[in-house]
Protein backbone atom coordinates (compact mmCIF):
# COMPACT_ATOMS: atom_id res chain seq x y z
CA UNK A 1 0.00 0.00 0.00
CA UNK A 2 1.44 3.68 -0.71
CA UNK A 3 0.05 7.30 -0.98
CA UNK A 4 0.45 9.33 -3.64
CA UNK A 5 0.92 12.69 -1.66
CA UNK A 6 2.13 16.21 -1.81
CA UNK A 7 3.66 17.63 1.04
CA UNK A 8 2.63 21.53 0.93
CA UNK A 9 -1.03 20.60 -0.24
CA UNK A 10 -4.47 21.02 1.29
CA UNK A 11 -6.33 18.00 0.84
CA UNK A 12 -3.38 15.45 1.48
CA UNK A 13 -2.85 16.70 4.20
CA UNK A 14 -6.14 15.86 5.81
CA UNK A 15 -5.41 12.40 4.93
CA UNK A 16 -2.30 12.50 6.61
CA UNK A 17 -3.69 14.00 10.05
CA UNK A 18 -6.32 11.44 9.45
CA UNK A 19 -3.47 8.55 9.49
CA UNK A 20 -1.57 10.36 12.79
CA UNK A 21 -4.50 10.29 14.13
CA UNK A 22 -5.48 6.38 13.62
CA UNK A 23 -1.20 5.86 14.54
CA UNK A 24 -0.89 4.36 10.72
CA UNK A 25 2.11 5.31 8.45
CA UNK A 26 2.33 4.10 4.80
CA UNK A 27 5.32 4.64 2.05
CA UNK A 28 4.50 8.04 0.95
CA UNK A 29 5.12 8.76 -3.03
CA UNK A 30 5.06 12.95 -3.47
CA UNK A 31 4.35 14.39 -6.72
CA UNK A 32 5.06 17.48 -7.20
CA UNK A 33 1.97 19.64 -8.26
CA UNK A 34 4.28 23.05 -8.57
CA UNK A 35 6.02 21.25 -10.90
CA UNK A 36 3.31 19.82 -12.80
CA UNK A 37 4.07 15.97 -12.33
CA UNK A 38 0.28 15.74 -11.79
CA UNK A 39 -0.06 15.82 -15.53
CA UNK A 40 3.04 13.67 -16.33
CA UNK A 41 1.76 10.71 -18.26
CA UNK A 42 3.07 8.32 -15.40
CA UNK A 43 0.90 10.27 -13.25
CA UNK A 44 -2.05 10.20 -15.46
CA UNK A 45 -1.66 6.38 -15.54
CA UNK A 46 -2.05 6.36 -11.82
CA UNK A 47 -5.22 9.04 -11.81
CA UNK A 48 -6.59 10.50 -14.94
CA UNK A 49 -7.80 13.05 -12.61
CA UNK A 50 -4.77 14.37 -11.98
CA UNK A 51 -4.65 15.28 -7.99
CA UNK A 52 -3.63 13.53 -5.04
CA UNK A 53 -3.93 11.99 -2.70
CA UNK A 54 -4.18 8.79 -4.20
CA UNK A 55 -4.15 5.46 -2.08
CA UNK A 56 -3.01 2.78 -4.30
CA UNK A 57 -3.54 -1.15 -2.38
CA UNK A 58 -1.23 -4.17 -2.59
CA UNK A 59 -4.21 -5.44 -5.33
CA UNK A 60 -3.22 -2.28 -7.57
CA UNK A 61 -6.16 -1.04 -6.77
CA UNK A 62 -6.71 3.00 -6.23
CA UNK A 63 -8.83 5.06 -4.57
CA UNK A 64 -8.57 9.14 -5.76
CA UNK A 65 -10.28 11.04 -3.21
CA UNK A 66 -9.68 12.26 -0.12
CA UNK A 67 -12.99 11.21 2.18
CA UNK A 68 -13.18 8.05 0.34
CA UNK A 69 -9.24 7.33 1.72
CA UNK A 70 -10.80 8.16 5.19
CA UNK A 71 -13.67 5.94 4.94
CA UNK A 72 -11.14 2.95 3.65
CA UNK A 73 -8.91 3.05 7.06
CA UNK A 74 -11.84 4.03 9.12
CA UNK A 75 -13.22 0.79 8.22
CA UNK A 76 -10.16 -1.08 8.20
CA UNK A 77 -8.63 0.59 11.90
CA UNK A 78 -11.91 1.82 13.52
CA UNK A 79 -9.89 3.03 16.81
CA UNK A 80 -9.71 5.47 17.02
CA UNK A 81 -13.14 6.80 15.40
CA UNK A 82 -12.90 9.30 13.28
CA UNK A 83 -16.52 9.14 12.00
CA UNK A 84 -18.51 8.81 14.27
CA UNK A 85 -19.30 5.97 16.55
CA UNK A 86 -22.96 4.65 16.87
CA UNK A 87 -26.08 5.68 14.10
CA UNK A 88 -26.39 9.10 15.10
CA UNK A 89 -23.29 10.32 15.92
CA UNK A 90 -21.97 8.68 12.42
CA UNK A 91 -24.63 10.77 10.64
CA UNK A 92 -23.61 14.09 12.96
CA UNK A 93 -20.12 13.55 12.11
CA UNK A 94 -20.87 13.33 8.26
CA UNK A 95 -23.40 16.31 8.29
CA UNK A 96 -20.58 18.54 10.00
CA UNK A 97 -17.59 17.53 7.80
CA UNK A 98 -19.58 18.22 4.55
CA UNK A 99 -20.69 21.48 5.75
CA UNK A 100 -16.66 22.72 6.58
CA UNK A 101 -15.97 21.12 3.23
CA UNK A 102 -17.99 23.08 1.39
CA UNK A 103 -18.89 26.16 3.06
CA UNK A 104 -14.96 26.45 4.26
CA UNK A 105 -13.13 24.43 2.21
CA UNK A 106 -14.15 25.27 -1.33
CA UNK A 107 -14.67 28.63 -0.06
CA UNK A 108 -11.00 29.21 -0.27
CA UNK A 109 -10.50 26.39 -2.97
CA UNK A 110 -12.45 29.04 -4.97
CA UNK A 111 -10.50 32.14 -3.38
CA UNK A 112 -7.26 31.02 -4.08
CA UNK A 113 -7.68 29.32 -7.95
CA UNK A 114 -9.79 32.24 -9.33
CA UNK A 115 -7.55 34.41 -8.33
CA UNK A 116 -3.75 32.96 -8.06
CA UNK A 117 -1.75 34.32 -11.48
CA UNK A 118 -0.08 30.49 -11.73
CA UNK A 119 -3.40 28.94 -11.74
CA UNK A 120 -4.69 31.07 -14.72
CA UNK A 121 -6.58 28.40 -17.39
CA UNK A 122 -6.65 26.18 -14.29
CA UNK A 123 -9.46 27.78 -11.99
CA UNK A 124 -10.58 23.95 -11.24
CA UNK A 125 -8.32 20.52 -10.10
CA UNK A 126 -7.92 17.94 -13.04
CA UNK A 127 -7.17 17.60 -16.19
CA UNK A 128 -9.69 20.06 -18.46
CA UNK A 129 -8.78 24.02 -18.40
CA UNK A 130 -11.17 25.92 -17.20
CA UNK A 131 -10.38 29.93 -17.21
CA UNK A 132 -10.61 31.62 -13.34
CA UNK A 133 -13.95 33.45 -12.99
CA UNK A 134 -12.73 37.20 -10.87
CA UNK A 135 -16.27 36.87 -9.29
CA UNK A 136 -16.23 33.53 -7.88
CA UNK A 137 -12.78 34.58 -6.35
CA UNK A 138 -14.79 37.38 -4.16
CA UNK A 139 -17.67 34.96 -3.28
CA UNK A 140 -15.51 32.35 -2.01
CA UNK A 141 -14.12 35.19 0.33
CA UNK A 142 -17.50 35.97 1.11
CA UNK A 143 -18.35 33.33 2.25
CA UNK A 144 -15.08 32.37 4.01
CA UNK A 145 -16.19 35.08 6.86
CA UNK A 146 -19.71 33.85 7.11
CA UNK A 147 -17.99 30.61 7.55
CA UNK A 148 -15.94 31.85 10.20
CA UNK A 149 -18.69 33.17 11.72
CA UNK A 150 -20.71 29.87 11.72
CA UNK A 151 -18.04 28.21 13.22
CA UNK A 152 -17.29 31.12 16.08
CA UNK A 153 -20.97 30.38 16.96
CA UNK A 154 -21.21 26.63 16.77
CA UNK A 155 -17.97 26.21 19.07
CA UNK A 156 -19.50 28.36 21.60
CA UNK A 157 -21.12 25.44 23.71
CA UNK A 158 -18.81 22.50 22.60
CA UNK A 159 -15.39 21.43 22.49
CA UNK A 160 -14.81 19.64 19.04
CA UNK A 161 -16.97 20.77 15.55
CA UNK A 162 -18.70 17.88 15.70
CA UNK A 163 -19.39 17.64 19.46
CA UNK A 164 -17.47 16.08 22.31
CA UNK A 165 -15.30 13.77 20.51
CA UNK A 166 -12.29 14.98 17.88
CA UNK A 167 -13.33 14.02 14.46
CA UNK A 168 -12.66 14.19 10.75
CA UNK A 169 -14.82 17.33 11.08
CA UNK A 170 -12.14 18.92 13.06
CA UNK A 171 -9.72 17.72 10.20
CA UNK A 172 -11.53 19.73 7.61
CA UNK A 173 -11.63 22.92 9.43
CA UNK A 174 -8.23 22.80 11.01
CA UNK A 175 -6.74 22.31 7.64
CA UNK A 176 -9.51 25.26 5.96
CA UNK A 177 -8.08 27.37 9.02
CA UNK A 178 -4.59 26.94 7.41
CA UNK A 179 -5.02 26.79 3.62
CA UNK A 180 -7.41 30.33 4.54
CA UNK A 181 -3.63 31.17 5.10
CA UNK A 182 -2.69 31.17 1.23
CA UNK A 183 -5.60 33.78 0.73
CA UNK A 184 -4.22 36.11 3.55
CA UNK A 185 -7.36 35.50 5.75
CA UNK A 186 -7.12 34.40 9.00
CA UNK A 187 -9.43 33.68 12.24
CA UNK A 188 -11.61 37.18 12.76
CA UNK A 189 -10.72 38.72 16.43
CA UNK A 190 -13.97 38.26 17.66
CA UNK A 191 -13.98 34.79 16.85
CA UNK A 192 -12.86 33.50 20.62
CA UNK A 193 -14.46 30.00 20.43
CA UNK A 194 -12.69 29.15 17.38
CA UNK A 195 -9.21 30.79 18.26
CA UNK A 196 -9.45 28.63 21.20
CA UNK A 197 -10.71 25.62 19.33
CA UNK A 198 -7.91 26.03 16.74
CA UNK A 199 -5.28 26.59 19.11
CA UNK A 200 -6.07 23.26 20.24
CA UNK A 201 -6.82 20.74 17.42
CA UNK A 202 -3.37 23.03 16.26
CA UNK A 203 -1.36 21.33 19.32
CA UNK A 204 -2.23 17.85 18.63
CA UNK A 205 0.79 16.01 17.35
CA UNK A 206 -1.06 15.25 14.02
CA UNK A 207 -1.15 18.68 12.95
CA UNK A 208 2.09 18.80 12.19
CA UNK A 209 1.17 15.08 9.68
CA UNK B 1 -39.54 10.63 13.11
CA UNK B 2 -40.21 12.56 10.06
CA UNK B 3 -38.39 14.22 6.68
CA UNK B 4 -38.93 17.64 5.41
CA UNK B 5 -39.08 17.42 2.24
CA UNK B 6 -40.03 18.58 -1.37
CA UNK B 7 -41.20 16.40 -3.75
CA UNK B 8 -40.14 18.43 -7.00
CA UNK B 9 -36.42 19.46 -6.25
CA UNK B 10 -33.53 16.79 -6.31
CA UNK B 11 -31.75 16.97 -3.31
CA UNK B 12 -34.92 15.28 -1.14
CA UNK B 13 -35.25 13.04 -3.95
CA UNK B 14 -31.83 11.23 -3.53
CA UNK B 15 -33.21 10.69 0.29
CA UNK B 16 -36.64 9.29 -1.10
CA UNK B 17 -34.70 6.70 -3.31
CA UNK B 18 -32.09 5.81 -0.85
CA UNK B 19 -35.08 5.20 1.75
CA UNK B 20 -37.28 3.04 -0.76
CA UNK B 21 -34.82 1.10 -2.08
CA UNK B 22 -34.44 0.22 1.65
CA UNK B 23 -38.47 -0.29 2.00
CA UNK B 24 -38.61 2.66 4.53
CA UNK B 25 -41.30 4.76 4.99
CA UNK B 26 -41.70 7.81 6.98
CA UNK B 27 -43.97 10.73 7.45
CA UNK B 28 -43.20 13.23 5.39
CA UNK B 29 -43.86 17.05 5.94
CA UNK B 30 -43.77 19.32 2.58
CA UNK B 31 -41.80 22.59 2.75
CA UNK B 32 -42.82 24.43 -0.43
CA UNK B 33 -39.48 25.58 -1.70
CA UNK B 34 -41.48 27.73 -4.67
CA UNK B 35 -43.78 29.48 -1.97
CA UNK B 36 -39.96 30.71 0.01
CA UNK B 37 -41.22 28.78 3.12
CA UNK B 38 -37.81 27.51 3.66
CA UNK B 39 -37.24 30.91 4.40
CA UNK B 40 -40.18 31.31 6.99
CA UNK B 41 -39.71 31.33 10.68
CA UNK B 42 -41.55 28.25 11.29
CA UNK B 43 -39.02 26.54 8.69
CA UNK B 44 -35.77 28.34 9.87
CA UNK B 45 -36.00 27.10 13.48
CA UNK B 46 -35.78 23.95 11.98
CA UNK B 47 -33.34 24.79 9.95
CA UNK B 48 -30.96 28.14 9.97
CA UNK B 49 -29.63 26.70 6.56
CA UNK B 50 -33.24 27.13 5.00
CA UNK B 51 -32.57 23.73 3.08
CA UNK B 52 -34.50 20.26 3.04
CA UNK B 53 -33.92 17.50 3.43
CA UNK B 54 -33.73 17.31 7.00
CA UNK B 55 -34.27 14.49 9.22
CA UNK B 56 -36.01 15.06 12.20
CA UNK B 57 -35.20 12.30 14.91
CA UNK B 58 -37.60 11.27 17.92
CA UNK B 59 -35.52 13.25 20.22
CA UNK B 60 -35.44 16.18 18.32
CA UNK B 61 -31.94 15.96 17.05
CA UNK B 62 -31.72 17.11 13.43
CA UNK B 63 -29.60 15.76 10.24
CA UNK B 64 -29.90 19.03 7.56
CA UNK B 65 -27.75 17.24 4.85
CA UNK B 66 -28.62 14.58 2.17
CA UNK B 67 -25.61 12.41 3.05
CA UNK B 68 -25.59 11.96 6.70
CA UNK B 69 -29.17 11.00 6.66
CA UNK B 70 -28.35 8.34 4.11
CA UNK B 71 -25.07 7.44 6.59
CA UNK B 72 -27.81 7.60 9.38
CA UNK B 73 -29.89 4.72 7.26
CA UNK B 74 -27.41 2.60 6.25
CA UNK B 75 -26.01 2.13 9.77
CA UNK B 76 -29.73 1.89 11.61
CA UNK B 77 -30.60 -0.63 8.35
CA UNK B 78 -27.68 -2.04 6.70
CA UNK B 79 -29.75 -4.24 4.26
CA UNK B 80 -29.93 -4.05 1.26
CA UNK B 81 -26.76 -2.25 1.56
CA UNK B 82 -26.07 1.20 -0.90
CA UNK B 83 -22.77 2.71 0.21
CA UNK B 84 -21.15 -0.62 -0.19
CA UNK B 85 -19.79 -4.02 1.69
CA UNK B 86 -16.51 -4.57 3.20
CA UNK B 87 -13.31 -1.83 3.52
CA UNK B 88 -12.44 -1.96 -0.12
CA UNK B 89 -16.55 -1.86 -1.55
CA UNK B 90 -17.31 1.25 1.03
CA UNK B 91 -14.27 3.63 -0.05
CA UNK B 92 -15.00 2.41 -3.65
CA UNK B 93 -18.70 3.51 -3.07
CA UNK B 94 -17.81 6.75 -1.39
CA UNK B 95 -14.92 7.89 -3.99
CA UNK B 96 -17.83 7.29 -6.83
CA UNK B 97 -20.41 9.28 -5.39
CA UNK B 98 -18.70 12.12 -4.47
CA UNK B 99 -17.23 12.61 -8.12
CA UNK B 100 -20.68 12.17 -9.56
CA UNK B 101 -21.62 14.54 -7.03
CA UNK B 102 -19.10 17.12 -7.53
CA UNK B 103 -18.30 16.75 -11.51
CA UNK B 104 -22.44 16.06 -11.93
CA UNK B 105 -24.87 17.04 -10.18
CA UNK B 106 -23.14 20.46 -8.64
CA UNK B 107 -22.73 21.12 -12.10
CA UNK B 108 -26.04 20.94 -12.93
CA UNK B 109 -26.73 23.14 -9.77
CA UNK B 110 -24.51 25.72 -10.90
CA UNK B 111 -25.99 26.10 -14.51
CA UNK B 112 -29.61 26.05 -13.09
CA UNK B 113 -28.99 28.48 -10.21
CA UNK B 114 -26.90 31.32 -12.08
CA UNK B 115 -29.15 31.23 -15.25
CA UNK B 116 -32.72 30.56 -13.77
CA UNK B 117 -34.27 34.17 -13.51
CA UNK B 118 -36.18 33.21 -9.98
CA UNK B 119 -32.90 32.67 -8.35
CA UNK B 120 -31.67 36.17 -9.14
CA UNK B 121 -29.88 37.39 -5.60
CA UNK B 122 -30.16 33.82 -4.73
CA UNK B 123 -27.08 31.34 -6.53
CA UNK B 124 -26.69 29.66 -4.04
CA UNK B 125 -28.82 27.69 -1.61
CA UNK B 126 -29.09 28.44 1.97
CA UNK B 127 -30.03 32.08 3.79
CA UNK B 128 -27.12 34.02 2.17
CA UNK B 129 -28.13 36.02 -1.14
CA UNK B 130 -25.42 35.86 -3.51
CA UNK B 131 -25.89 37.27 -7.26
CA UNK B 132 -25.91 35.07 -9.65
CA UNK B 133 -22.20 34.49 -11.71
CA UNK B 134 -23.42 34.09 -15.38
CA UNK B 135 -19.89 32.67 -16.47
CA UNK B 136 -20.22 29.38 -13.46
CA UNK B 137 -23.53 28.56 -15.21
CA UNK B 138 -21.91 28.77 -18.40
CA UNK B 139 -18.92 25.99 -16.99
CA UNK B 140 -21.62 24.30 -15.08
CA UNK B 141 -22.83 22.99 -18.52
CA UNK B 142 -19.69 22.39 -19.55
CA UNK B 143 -18.72 20.61 -16.77
CA UNK B 144 -21.87 18.36 -17.31
CA UNK B 145 -21.10 17.59 -20.77
CA UNK B 146 -17.27 16.28 -19.78
CA UNK B 147 -19.28 14.59 -16.82
CA UNK B 148 -21.86 12.71 -19.32
CA UNK B 149 -18.68 11.49 -21.21
CA UNK B 150 -16.65 9.95 -18.24
CA UNK B 151 -19.66 8.32 -17.30
CA UNK B 152 -20.04 6.71 -20.70
CA UNK B 153 -16.69 5.29 -20.30
CA UNK B 154 -16.91 4.39 -16.92
CA UNK B 155 -19.90 2.33 -17.49
CA UNK B 156 -18.91 0.29 -21.03
CA UNK B 157 -17.39 -2.35 -18.50
CA UNK B 158 -19.57 -2.59 -15.61
CA UNK B 159 -23.24 -2.55 -14.97
CA UNK B 160 -23.65 -0.02 -11.88
CA UNK B 161 -21.78 3.38 -11.15
CA UNK B 162 -19.65 1.62 -8.16
CA UNK B 163 -19.32 -1.76 -9.62
CA UNK B 164 -21.71 -4.90 -9.82
CA UNK B 165 -24.03 -3.32 -7.30
CA UNK B 166 -26.51 -1.06 -7.46
CA UNK B 167 -25.58 2.08 -4.80
CA UNK B 168 -25.95 5.95 -3.70
CA UNK B 169 -23.69 6.59 -6.59
CA UNK B 170 -26.34 5.00 -9.12
CA UNK B 171 -28.67 7.52 -6.98
CA UNK B 172 -26.89 10.43 -6.86
CA UNK B 173 -25.99 10.01 -10.40
CA UNK B 174 -29.45 9.39 -11.57
CA UNK B 175 -31.26 12.03 -9.86
CA UNK B 176 -28.29 13.64 -11.94
CA UNK B 177 -29.65 13.06 -14.84
CA UNK B 178 -33.10 13.78 -14.66
CA UNK B 179 -32.09 17.39 -12.92
CA UNK B 180 -30.03 17.92 -16.17
CA UNK B 181 -33.42 18.32 -17.91
CA UNK B 182 -34.53 21.35 -15.79
CA UNK B 183 -31.68 22.88 -17.78
CA UNK B 184 -32.77 21.29 -20.90
CA UNK B 185 -29.50 18.78 -21.19
CA UNK B 186 -30.04 15.25 -21.41
CA UNK B 187 -27.89 12.00 -21.90
CA UNK B 188 -25.93 12.55 -25.73
CA UNK B 189 -26.70 10.52 -28.33
CA UNK B 190 -23.36 8.82 -28.32
CA UNK B 191 -23.47 7.71 -24.75
CA UNK B 192 -25.28 4.54 -25.55
CA UNK B 193 -23.69 2.71 -22.05
CA UNK B 194 -25.07 5.50 -20.16
CA UNK B 195 -28.22 5.33 -21.64
CA UNK B 196 -28.22 1.65 -21.17
CA UNK B 197 -27.97 2.32 -17.38
CA UNK B 198 -30.37 5.46 -17.11
CA UNK B 199 -32.76 2.97 -18.42
CA UNK B 200 -32.21 0.04 -15.98
CA UNK B 201 -31.99 2.42 -12.67
CA UNK B 202 -34.56 4.57 -13.92
CA UNK B 203 -37.01 1.28 -14.18
CA UNK B 204 -36.54 0.51 -10.72
CA UNK B 205 -39.85 0.92 -8.84
CA UNK B 206 -37.45 3.39 -6.45
CA UNK B 207 -36.72 5.79 -9.32
CA UNK B 208 -40.50 6.83 -8.84
CA UNK B 209 -39.84 8.09 -5.00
Amino acid sequence: MKLYDFAPAPNPRRVRIFLAEKGITLPMVQVNLRANEQFAPAFRAVNADCTVPVLELDDGARIADVLAICVYFEALQPDPPLMGVGVQDRANVAAWQRRVERDGFLAVVEAFRNATPGFKGRALPGPDDYEQIPALAERGRARLGKFFGMMNACLADREFVAGKQYSIADITALVTVDFAGWIKLGIPGDCSHLRRWYDMVSARPSAKA
